[in-house]
C-alpha cells in the first residue's frame, strides 16, 4: 500500500482522484491531502484520506510537517494558485506557482519521495505555435500562467533527473466533469451551473474556435493506466482528441436544457482561438482506450450537478 | 541615430559592443549605459557612451528613471545577476534575473521601446537534449540558470507579441575574447589569466568534452549583421560550428605560453560533457561569414590580454 501526498486533493481534478481510489484503489493508496481548505468544499468525505493539512502552498513550514509526520511514497501536484485569466498579476504568479512548487520539490528531494506527478496545462503551454502540438517541440505560451506550468516543468525534470525520482508531467487538454466547481474556469461546468441558475452564459469571441475537451473520468483512467505501466519521465499531452468548438458545447448543453441562453463578448488575449494537440505518445501507452463521447460526457455532468444541491 | 539602453554594458559582451559602437558605428548608436558599476571596471572610456546610470537591475525604480530620462529607441539586454555555478539558489535566481528582467519588460513596454535584444545561452539552455540542438525543440536545461534563461525567453515573446515591440533573442555558445575578466567564467578567459599569473589551471572533468567557441568579435559582428538585415522576432543560436575540448583549447594556450600548467577535477552537475548546436538558421541570415579560428581569436586575446596590466 503506497502513501500518496495530493496536493490540491479537495480541488476539481483532486476531488476526482479521490473518488476514484474510493471507487477502486482502496486497498492500493493511502491518501495524504493538503488543501487551502480543511474540510472539502461540497461537505464530502472519502475513505482513501487518512490525513488533511489544511494550509498555505507558499509556506514550507506548512509542507515540511507533512514530509514529517508521513513517509510519502509518491507527490501528485494538482494545485493551482492563479488561472490564466488572472495570471496577469506576473509577480504573483511566479511566487505562489513557480517560487513555492520548487520549494515543494526540494522537500520531495529531501524526503526521498519515489514519484512526482504534475499537472501541467495543454492549452495554456502551446500558445500558438502550431495546429498539431507535439510534446518535443518549443513552445510560446502566450500567458504568464502557461510560462509558469512550462518552468515547473523545466524545474520537474532538473530535481528528478539530478535525484533519480521518477516523474510525469500531464498536459491536460481542457477537462470537464463532476466536482468542478471553479466559477472563472470551463465552458462546460460554467454554462452547466448557469443554466441550472437561468443564468445567461457569456462567450469569449465568437464561440467558433474548436479546442479539444476531455471528461474527467478518462483522465482518471488514464492516468491510472499510465501508473500501472509504469510510465517514467514522460511529458504526455492528455486529450480525448475530439474538438468542439463552444457553439457546439452550448448546442449540447441546449439538447439537455431547452432554457440555456448566451451571448458573445470580445475575445481576451490570453484564450486560444483553436487549441489541439497530437496525442501520438498517449496512444502509445494507452493503446485503444476508448474516450467518453462529449455528449455523455455533459449528460453525466449534468445529472451529478443536479444531484448537488450544494452547488 | 538611435538611442540604445545596453543593460551590462560593461561587461564582457556589452564592453566588446561599445568598442565596436567606437570604432564603426559612432554616428549610428547614442549609448545609455546600465551596469551595476558607475564605472567602467579597466577605466575604459567609450565615446559612443552619452550616459552611465549604476543601479540595482531588481530595483524598478533604477531602472524607471532611465525610461522617464530618455527616449529610447532599443534596449540590449546583456546582463546576468548569477553565473552557472552559483545559480544553486533557486530563489536568488528567480528573483534577481527573471522577476527583475520581466520588471524592464514592463517598461519596454510602457515606454514604447521598439526593439529589445536579448543575450541567451546556448548551453544553458539545451541541457543534454541532444547533440544537434535546432532552436525549435523542446529543451530541459539542468541547471536553474538555464531554465530562468529560457522562462525569459518566454516571457520576451509574451511581452513583445503582444505590445508589437521587435525582438531578437540569441543563443550564444561559449564566447571569449577581450574584455572578458570573470574569475569564474569560461576556460578561454581563466586559462589565459591563469598562465599570465603563473598559477595552475583546475579543470573540471577529463577535458575531453567539446563544445562551440564563439570569438566575440565575430558575435559582435554577427549581431550587426542581424539588426543591420532587420531580423526580427526569431530566436537564434550563435555558434562559430568549431568543436574544441578543453584539451585541445589548453594545448593552443600551451603552443603560445609553455609555462601553462593544469590538473584535473571532477565534473560539475550543471557542466554539460559536449555541447554542439544547429546553426543552420544564423546561416540563412549571415551567409558565408567567415569565424575567426580559434587560434588566431586566442593569440588575439593572450596579446589583448598582455595589454592590459590593470588584469
Amino acid at each position: 500500500m503506497k502513501t500518496i501526498l495530493v496536493l490540491g486533493g479537495f480541488g476539481f481534478i483532486g476531488s476526482n482522484l479521490l473518488q476514484y481510489v474510493d471507487d477502486y484503489k482502496l486497498n492500493a493508496y493511502r491518501v495524504i491531502v493538503f488543501d487551502r481548505k480543511q474540510n472539502h468544499p461540497f461537505g464530502l468525505k472519502f475513505k482513501c484520506v487518512s490525513k488533511i493539512y489544511k494550509g498555505d502552498f507558499s509556506n514550507r513550514e506548512h509542507l515540511e510537517v507533512i514530509f514529517q509526520d508521513n513517509k510519502i511514497d509518491e507527490v501528485f501536484h494538482f494545485l493551482n494558485t492563479t488561472v490564466p485569466a488572472t495570471s496577469s498579476n506576473i509577480k504573483f504568479d511566479i511566487e505562489s506557482n513557480l517560487v513555492a512548487t520548487i520549494g515543494l520539490l526540494e522537500l520531495v528531494e529531501q524526503y526521498l519521495v519515489k514519484k512526482f506527478i504534475f499537472i501541467s496545462s495543454g492549452g495554456a503551454i502551446y500558445g500558438d505555435t502550431n495546429l498539431n502540438n507535439l510534446e518535443a517541440i518549443d513552445t510560446f505560451p502566450l500567458s504568464s500562467y502557461g510560462i509558469v506550468k512550462l518552468a515547473i516543468e523545466k524545474y520537474i525534470h532538473m530535481f528528478c533527473k539530478r535525484s533519480n525520482i521518477s516523474y510525469l508531467i500531464l498536459r491536460l487538454s481542457n477537462p470537464f466533469g463532476r466536482f468542478h466547481y471553479s466559477e472563472s474556469q470551463g465552458i462546460v461546468n460554467i454554462a452547466l451551473r448557469k443554466t441550472l441558475r437561468q443564468e445567461p452564459v457569456t462567450v469569449w469571441g465568437d464561440g467558433t474556435g474548436t479546442k479539444d475537451y476531455l471528461f474527467i473520468e478518462d483522465f482518471i483512467q488514464v492516468l491510472m493506466l499510465l501508473l500501472d505501466n509504469a510510465v517514467d519521465n514522460e511529458v504526455i499531452n492528455i486529450g480525448s482528441g475530439q474538438l468542439y468548438s463552444v457553439n457546439q458545447i452550448l448546442e449540447i448543453i441546449e439538447s439537455f436544457e431547452p432554457s440555456l441562453r448566451w451571448s458573445y463578448t470580445d475575445k481576451k488575449e490570453f484564450d486560444n482561438i483553436h487549441f489541439q494537440f497530437n496525442t501520438n505518445k498517449l496512444r502509445k501507452y494507452i493503446g485503444d482506450y476508448e474516450f467518453t463521447s462529449i455528449d455523455i460526457g455533459i449528460e453525466n455532468t449534468l445529472k451529478w450537478l443536479k444531484g448537488n444541491t450544494l452547488l
